[in-house]
């Protein structure tokens, strides 16, 4: 009984070493036999094609690659069983690095200090402490929590918002639209985890910046994105840098990718690129979790980290 | 009886405000009156001037306003009272975010990713996990040790040396001559948070980046330094970049501050400047930690915090 291995963007190579690793007695195969295979029960997937599931009668999980799964969704052949999300202590670490590694480099004035050293200048920049900065996180899952809790051990006060409510030690939680409006503000960097659904698609955009603080340690808030590209409104964001709204951006995500070259974001002095690189996917690390997954529900267990459909994550 | 300020290499203006603010009983004054002055007990300074202090016939003690003391004991002429050693939260909290920033920005490619900003160039970079970094740390007191337990709380692996054995948890601790051999041999970044005393002057040179790693998951080591510019030779570390034995560099401090103009660090590509700004002197924590100190001796309470003159810290 082979397992699709489905890899829409990106070489699937490194993933079917690991997976054969993993599971040497597991036959993996990169597409289905023929335009109808009742063979396959588990598809292991990143953006797959339209129509290629739907070749799959006797389908009864589709894993994703990664820990959103709205490249699953977009797919409107869908078939109905159940799809399951990476949770995964690696690449939660690795988003953890990057937010902790951003917002450090923000409030320490990275940027500054280093347009200083090419004038070779000495002289200190106001760095607030972390106590004296709130970050505000959107999206309190797995990701946000472990966020929280290793902000929280270097001293920053954290607030969090979610669209149900929820009570975390440590963080001020807030849910709903007020709930936002209020989280907003009390954040000096807004550090954005949240899954791509069609309710927060677009939600980075004006209205939604109007509502930050004006004033922070940093001058304007800043802004930190590690969700998904389809979360923002990039002409917005420039709009916000170049009216005060926001005073610097950290972006791992964007509307297209891979960033067109011809994207203002790219040379905007107070915008920092990275290339949807801020939890990477380690095969190694994933595969391992898959594969026990699908060891397990051929035993008769049940499946870990299913997506709400309806909420879409 | 009034309080001595003396300030050798800044502007002592917020220092007086906040030690007034704090204790506003108190009188604070910047110069001894006359060739001896009988009225002060207590001087609180910051690389003060020669022969000031053996001006105070009845000095009962001296408080630094940083961290360390070599500033204090390069005066030949300081009379022998006990020394004072700033040991504050605020202070503590600072430099562990300093070094936390520093070595994700190492691990995480900062310096890459903006390199390729600037090429409008998408692509991934390595960027190894905190588990398999070991961050090696050379000198384990107060700011050490906090340093370590924030860098655990992200997964790095955290080695530590001191001059004397110490057992800390959840830090391989290293000691003497022998350990710092060890300690290098498994470090794949170098943080350097030590006392500059006659045993750690230039401690930072050809010799010990030859005891390092030749490979790390970053490919050579890292080396960060917070401690004190007379601890390293800066010669020698442009030399391990370029020789291939350092891959990065950040640093806080240096042999001359501030640091010359026509210093080749400004512009070396792999080497980061700050201006001695990892941990700045909060004139409000501090002046509090040092005008409570005074105001319990005075009282009749022993001093904390003494410094080990034979130690030099």
């Amino acid at each position: 009984m082979p397992i699709l291995l489905s890899i829409g963007s990106y070489d699937p190579q490194p993933w079917l070493t690991a997976m054969g690793r993993e599971a040497p007695e597991e036959t993996i195969v990169l597409a289905p036999d023929g335009p109808e295979d009742p063979s396959i029960e588990y598809a292991v997937v990143w953006k797959q094609p339209r129509n290629l599931l739907t070749r799959l009668p006797n389908l009864k999980a589709i894993f994703s690659l990664g820990a959103g799964v709205d490249h699953i969704l977009a797919d409107d052949t869908l078939p109905d069983v159940p799809i399951l999300r990476i949770v995964a202590e690696d690449l939660t670490n690795r988003m953890s690095e990057y937010v902790v590694w951003r917002v450090l480099d923000h409030t320490r004035q990275g940027r500054l200090y280093r347009e200083r050293q090419t004038q070779r200048l000495w002289g200190e920049e106001h760095q607030p402490a972390a106590h004296a900065i709130t970050v505000g996180l959107m999206g309190i899952g797995a990701l946000g929590q472990d966020a929280a809790a290793k902000l929280r051990a270097l001293g920053f006060q954290v607030a969090g918002w979610s669209r149900t409510p929820k009570h975390i030690d440590g963080i001020t939680c807030y849910s709903g639209p007020d709930g936002l409006a209020a989280m907003l503000g009390v954040t000096d960097i807004l550090v954005v985890l949240l899954p791509l659904t069609e309710e927060t698609r677009g939600i980075l955009d004006t209205p939604l910046f109007e509502q930050m603080k004006r004033q922070t340690p940093l001058g304007a808030p800043v802004l930190i994105n590690a969700g998904r590209g389809g979360l923002q409104n990039e002409g917005a964001i420039l709009r916000a840098l170049d009216g005060g709204r926001l005073s610097e951006v950290s972006l791992d995500v964007f509307e297209t990718e891979p960033l067109p070259a011809a994207s203002p974001l790219w040379s905007h002095p107070r915008v920092f690129v990275t290339p949807h690189a801020a939890a990477a996917s380690d095969p190694d690390a994933l595969s391992s979790l898959i594969m026990r997954q699908i060891a397990n529900h051929r035993a008769g267990e049940p499946l870990k980290h299913a997506v709400d459909r309806s909420a879409g994550y």
